[in-house]
């Protein structure tokens, strides 16, 4: 099939203009964990109370938390047993104008489910950074993956925040940040055990990805880091791992061009990367700015590569401008190989600088699940497949059963705002959408109002249940509140159902990006 | 004087009964810590929503927090070192139906203050109770100060809460309530190191009151425990300990009846205890009530002896019906002996049972800064004198600069309602007024709208300061903000100019009973 001829970008679908916009808010709120932050202030009543003004609240969160054996309404299922973690950006000080909310300290959050009990925790990640700005009272790392403005006091140190993503490998919890090596940290405690990771020296990129995959024959690590070889290198390391840590693998590729390789996917045997134009921007980082801007007009890339092999193979399909940050899921099939990505037609974020100065458009940013493909036959493919898969749903964040990560599935969930709203005069709910791909269906739990929901995890029902049977889980936060959370846990086959258990949470917690369900298998038992 | 000619009763005052109501309902939060409880419906959209119903929120609180360097409002005095502990009750299962929020588990906070910065942190005291009732997963101790309901599993713990005040003693952090002996907790991690401290074995009473007093010459702990030969025993155990934890005296009396004796006053020369009708009542606990009820129309009785002593020279002075739990301050000179309480003319709590069924009286409950004394020099005298000194200022929460707790002193604070609202309509601001003993007159400082404030208190700006130059400090809970807190530091001697520095958190915190600054001279180095 050609680029264009099952695609349907946002700008002509069915919904509005003011959809939209709320919908590219949403994601763009999720993403930066900061959704409860732009809210705080519908907390504070309309008309201006006599007196001291009123309060404006701190500028930041960073509240560590525990809260032991949690409130339950509904019941926890008996065959939930793990722990969901999550990460996210809680600056440790104030960001500095013209910083993104994509910087500030990683702080992860677990929710441990045992026996129909929850126990929540929540920790920094204490890498280099963290307790450099500790030490110092102050922030030393400025500005976003620029490290010109770096405090000199801080030379040598990572600059990895651990904010975005976090997996488990080999008995650790991996923090992720795809500039900069893991940190590991204990799956009970959430202590810092090593805040620049290398794997005992197997690490040679400089970089790990955010979004490592599960190879579903062997349970590898599969992963890769770019910028591999330092700050504006076109250099990307793709490599494999045992679930006892032993690296089996690796190839080295060059890219096209130094642009945002925030996911990637690995299926049965392909090496899939998407060059997308928020590229490396050398004139504004020297002026101050952050490590990307958006350029119009651009090519994409879609690169595929043989695994196993030196990556020599590689090809690097051109494609129109686009956007994809991430991966719902991707197999090969025959002759084709096929990603499902977030797909917009420009820049999703509007707070990532577009290059030609021109206003961001939040229509042009919104992202519907599309899937991207080519036959891999071909000695030199000429283009590849783009195909809306479901125009109505707006969002970002689509995740799978990741027991299917290199495989065929069928289901994928995404949080979206209702693509149906009842009442078009109030902000559309923030939903779950559940999409059976063999179909092309899709099943919708709508939270509550005031209520933004997070990215969802799913976790399955034990290690025997067939594909999407289990639980769907996420974070649910309520502005009427002070933005306080709740977990919502729902049957992934049934979300249309509602919660059958809401572990309530009596605060805020911090933000999250991404989350990732361990089950209680794969965590060591306590210390004494 | 005479017990009448200089007291004037809440309901013969200026204000009027809705101003007492709202007073009253304030006190009773505060002391229970669940202000933010109780206003957390308020923060409900008003209108019933489309869609689900919105979250009901959590019924427990329960977050041990950390912030690491807080964010601050103004200027945090480079001559304020040390730290603010508070502690208050933080059930940890919902109260059983009847039970009063004196129950719960003590949750204790701590703001540490050093270098122009705060770090925050707070932890649950792992008492044997809370450790008993983790493990089981439920309430094990369901009723206030009633044995007979303990789950059989319990027998032979304490059955210590440790959340009513909080005091620094021989290196260690000591949790208290008044029915058990302290917890003895770390002054740095708030780690519990031992959950029934009885100071090397010193301890004879059962017992150790939540109010122990500062020799203002020696720093000598001067403290009691009532009920100290057991459940509804009328022996009461007073002692003094040195600095680094020796008693050094100890004296047994016997009060007329058991009354809630929760407070206590001690001067240079003389111990006063003061018997309340909040009474022991054994049928009201057969039924499944709690430990107390009012008995309306007893007698209160001023009970004094000399220290140094064997009690047995105790004089009981019998007075009419009245309350007072907390001691603002007390001294001797010549033939007198005087104590400022905040005084009431029945029940102060209303959740605390009428004994005769009668309705509770919020006027009547309502209280305020009153002096009693005795002529010490009369053989048996016959009547103490009562005089309200505050009549406009309501409130049961009265501290003083706790270097003169045995001496002669000037100053005292308590938090309050506006005693003179400017706006009648809405309801009264939350205040902290400092009282001038010597001039009778006082200054006020008013937070904000929807702002509710804890106890204060006073830290002297360093061991030289005259009485009262220091700082005055308290948490402000924000309604509108989902209970959100901040600390408030006054200029003590200044205090209607507002805040010097706000210490903002991003959430609500535990509640407070009662709080007490350590100076950092007494906290050790952190251990490695």
């Amino acid at each position: 099939m050609s680029s264009k001829d099952k695609e349907q970008p946002a700008a002509s679908g069915a919904v509005d203009r003011r959809h939209f916009i709320a919908a590219a808010a949403g994601v763009g709120a999720a993403l930066a964990g900061r959704e409860t932050l732009a809210q705080a202030p519908a907390a504070q009543p309309a008309a201006a109370p006599a007196g001291p003004p009123p309060s404006t609240g701190p500028r930041l969160f960073r509240a560590e938390l525990d809260v032991t054996d949690c409130e339950v309404e509904g019941k926890i299922p008996a065959d939930l047993n793990g722990a969901f973690y999550r990460t996210g950006p809680d600056p440790q000080y104030p960001l500095r104008p013209g910083n993104i909310p994509f910087d500030g300290e990683g702080h992860v959050t677990m929710f441990r489910i045992e026996n129909g009990r929850v126990n929540f925790r929540s920790r920094f990640v204490r890498n280099e950074r963290y307790l450099a700005q500790e030490k110092a009272g102050k922030i030393l790392f400025p500005m976003y993956r620029n490290p010109y403005l770096d405090d000199p006091s801080v030379k040598g140190l990572s600059r990895g925040t651990h904010n975005t993503h976090i997996i488990h490998h080999n008995g650790k919890l991996l923090a992720l940040k795809e500039d900069s090596p893991p940190a590991a940290m204990d799956l009970n405690t959430l202590e810092t055990l090593d805040p620049v990771y290398n794997f005992n020296g197997q690490l040679l990129s400089q970089t790990f990805t955010a979004h490592p995959k599960t190879d579903s024959h062997t349970g590898n690590m599969l992963a890769f880091g770019y910028e591999a070889k330092g700050f504006n290198t076109t250099d990307v390391n793709v490599f494999e791992y045992t679930p006892d840590g032993r690296k089996v693998w690796e190839a080295w590729v060059n890219v096209p061009y130094v642009g945002m390789l925030h996911d990637f996917q690995m299926t049965e045997k392909y090496v899939m990367l998407y060059v997308i134009p928020l590229a490396f921007d050398q004139a504004q980082i020297e002026r101050g700015g952050i490590h990307w801007s958006w350029y119009s007009g651009q090519p994409t890339y879609f690169g595929f590569f043989r695994r196993g092999g030196d990556g020599k193979d590689v090809k690097w399909v051109k494609g129109p401008e686009r956007s994809a940050t991430h991966m719902m899921g991707g197999f090969d099939d025959g002759n084709m190989l096929y990603v499902d990505v977030e797909m917009s037609l420009s820049n999703p974020f509007g707070f990532m600088p577009m290059r030609d100065g021109s206003k961001w458009d939040p229509v042009r940013g919104a992202s519907h699940i599309t899937r991207l493909s080519v036959d891999v036959s071909k000695k030199t493919p000429k283009e590849y497949g783009i195909e809306t898969l479901y125009p109505d749903h707006v969002g970002a964040l689509p995740r799978q059963d990741d027991r299917y990560n290199t495989v065929p599935y069928r289901y994928g969930f995404l949080p979206c705002p209702d693509p149906a709203p009842r009442d078009p005069s109030k902000r559309p709910a923030s939903c779950y959408a559940r999409f059976d791909l063999q179909n092309r269906s899709s099943m919708l739990y709508r939270a509550g109002e005031g209520v933004q929901l997070a990215e969802a995890c799913f976790a399955p029902k034990g290690p025997n249940a067939r594909e999407g049977e289990g639980y769907l889980m996420g974070v649910a936060s309520h502005n009427n509140e002070g933005g306080r959370a709740d977990l919502v846990i729902l049957d992934a086959e049934h979300i249309d159902q509602g919660p059958i258990a809401t572990v309530k949470l009596p605060t805020r917690i911090a933000g999250q990006i991404h989350g990732w369900w361990v089950p209680g298998s794969a965590i060591p038992p306590k210390r004494a």
